[in-house]
């Protein structure tokens, strides 16, 4: 629990109050009484060591639209609709400012999605180079789908923001000392338009491209084969020709990076223009890259970097 | 969630199964169902810099025990009994081996208490030195009520480990390099016996003192002051007089460390006695160690350190 005896408390649970009564709960006296009674689902993850970055610019709603986006993308792929969350914030010294700046983020973008935050953690780590914010966030699921692609489903992939927070390690391994401003770019939130789609639409299979990359894709093959072409509009960002160039081969960039594609829905090839139409009015890029074929389990990817055909 | 593309998700989710179906959810697919319909209320928690240690010494069932009790300590406090949780465990680099027996021992410890592991992350950060597991833990609560002393109230305390896992940023400024074995004890998880006590006895108040320590007790008073007592069996642990004798003053012990006294029941005189030898009777050492007394919200400790009253 936040911390009864630090100064910003009172503030972050002034906070976070604004976040307490929603469509789906009301929070009072750290009591949370829900008005739904659907099935849940939930996620955890942090930022990673992309907050060596964020902490070093101070850019903390950036760090918090990562921390958010990692578990929103990922509950959605449950169809799950987010309506609460904790969160443990890990800061290297005492910074009162920096925490009621990364609160009052959150409860912005919570406000946004009815999403009540009902507590959670501030920690002092002088043993950490750097901040993490992690999240754990809770949904409900109206009506729970099996996430499968199916054999002629058409990809759609959205366009990512660049590298999102996945594959720091190989990025500060890669550009040592160097800083660039790609480096602090948050993560896109789709779980609010893939909800939209989800209700209108019959979605067979869905990931969100994080630590893994294209291999995530993989749990959601049976007898099938993904088919990754290389004319769409989804180029990689120069970031990661940046990175390729630095000698790291077509095949771990797709294992480790987005190269361009934060998230990739597979559909029955009639709905795949609607849904396509419906992503692109609020805003994102997205277009069809790809295909799912009979196969034993594959990723094929026609590389962007190179000639080459990747198989993950 | 677990990444699936690491070689130890595998294991990890075989010995998270082992805990889906509790008498209070069953989850299946990444899915929760419920088998019951209360409020809830929700903990996040972690060890803090105690990881460095726990990370030198391999001591991962009791830096498990650590973030389990920070959680479930918190969560009696609003009387919920715990019945799923989610991890986040930080290691420095890539070791299959402490994460598969950091899950292990979580999974063991939840299995005996009905708590479901639904999900989690493993992240690998090389810019902490140590570990931190971050735990996030709903419980439900039957029977919600406000959580404050009343004058007249008996105050039991229950014994402490030793440090539990506060104040090591203190500990590590004042041993530097020097290690004690006092450093890597676990903290006791009382919410078991409390939850029994709760079912048969009208608690007014409870406190699990961690950060913060004796001040903790500040926002359950009203009109009221809490006084402690010298004479109890609680006294202080070696370490606590180790760390008094390099020069901290009796104020910050007890508003940094528990001295003794893990938790903190404020209960009607006539069930004192009851109570008292409920949580002996399951093993713990307890005392009653003060009382509520009219006041102005100020903690009145007589110091086992040395002749002072302090004043909180």
């Amino acid at each position: 629990m936040y911390n009864p005896t630090k100064p910003y408390t009172k503030q972050i649970i002034e906070l976070i109050k604004e976040t307490w009564d929603t469509p789906f709960v009301s929070v009072k006296n750290g009591i949370i009484l829900k008005k739904f009674a659907f099935p849940e689902a939930c996620s955890s993850d942090g930022i990673g060591t992309k907050g060596i970055f964020h902490w070093r610019c101070r850019s903390f709603r950036n760090a918090v639209l990562d921390a958010l986006a990692m578990n929103l993308n990922d509950l959605v792929l449950l169809r799950a609709r987010p309506y609460k969350l904790q969160n443990h914030i890990l800061i290297p010294k005492e910074d009162n400012e920096a925490i009621i700046e990364i609160i009052s983020k959150l409860s912005d973008e919570c406000k946004k999605r009815n999403i009540a935050i009902t507590g959670g953690e501030t920690s002092i780590h002088d043993n950490i180079i750097g901040m993490d914010i992690s999240i754990t966030a809770d949904g409900f699921v109206e009506m729970p789908k099996v996430n499968k692609f199916e054999f002629g489903d058409v990809l759609i992939g959205i366009k990512s923001n660049g590298l999102h927070s996945n594959g720091f390690t190989k990025v500060r391994e890669i550009f040592g000392d160097e800083f660039k401003d790609e480096f602090i770019e948050p993560t896109l939130i789709y779980s609010d338009i893939i909800l939209d789609v989800n209700k209108n639409y019959d979605i067979h299979g869905m990931m969100h491209i994080t630590g893994g990359a294209f291999s995530k894709l993989k749990p959601l093959l049976k007898n099938t084969d993904v088919f990754i072409k290389r004319e769409h509009k989804l180029k990689p960002q120069k970031i990661f020709f940046d990175i390729y160039s630095k000698g790291v081969s077509s095949e771990e960039m797709y294992s480790t990076f987005n190269c361009g594609v934060g998230f990739i829905l597979g559909v029955p090839k009639r709905s795949a223009y609607g849904i396509l139409s419906d992503i692109l009015r609020v805003g994102f890029k997205a277009d069809i890259i790809g295909e799912i074929v009979p196969g034993e389990g594959n990723i094929k990817i026609e590389s962007s970097f190179d000639e080459k055909i990747i198989i993950l």
